[in-house]
């Protein structure tokens, strides 16, 4: 019931593709991520997932198109779709999707977070 | 699969307490309201409520606290607390929510949009 400050939170890590918990709601998490580079190709076979811009920009790469967003703006990606986040440079993200999923989907690896952390 | 960006839908509607819905995933709904003035107080039997602020400031106010909201700052109302927002000046604010919430819960009246438009 205590307010969330994007900006504060985001100041407490730098790692990218480490994914950290900063609410919950109807089973759903709401999470922040920093993005750098490219992540690998994967899809969720349940979990619908939302990508939400709160500084900067990055590209989502599905198999037959790329979406560049820009600050102040979203993109839900359904479950069953490959897509793959690209930042050229560092962006920041928050996430909003079902409390189960985890970040590399079906391809697990060393990018894989499987408990991500409350901050 | 197609990008929101937030400005666009938020120009696309003026009348205040009337929640447009702009993206659905894991049957939740992602929604844009504009505030202005005082709500009624209320509480959702089932659903926990987010509300982040995209642009401006409001007061959520609790029965036995209130808490200013800024840009860049979001708050989740669990479901069954009794809730008021307020804002002096208008705001914009993007909810996330069960896709079976009613705005004024459950003390329906004037304010209630029982079936809220897509934009």
């Amino acid at each position: 019931m205590d307010k969330v400050n994007l900006n504060e939170k985001f100041d407490k890590f730098s790692r990218h593709w480490d994914p950290k918990i900063v609410g919950e709601l109807n089973g759903q998490h709401v999470k922040l991520v920093k993005f750098s580079g490219s992540f690998i190709w994967h899809k969720h076979d349940i979990e619908d997932e939302m990508f939400f811009v709160v500084r900067g920009n990055f590209i989502m790469h599905y198999r037959d198109k790329s979406i560049v967003l820009n600050e102040g703006e979203f993109i839900i990606v359904p479950h069953g779709i490959e897509h793959k986040p690209e930042a050229k440079d560092e962006v920041h993200i928050m996430l909003f999707e079902p409390a189960s999923t985890i970040n590399t989907g079906n391809t697990p690896g060393s990018m894989t977070v499987e408990s991500p952390d409350w901050i």
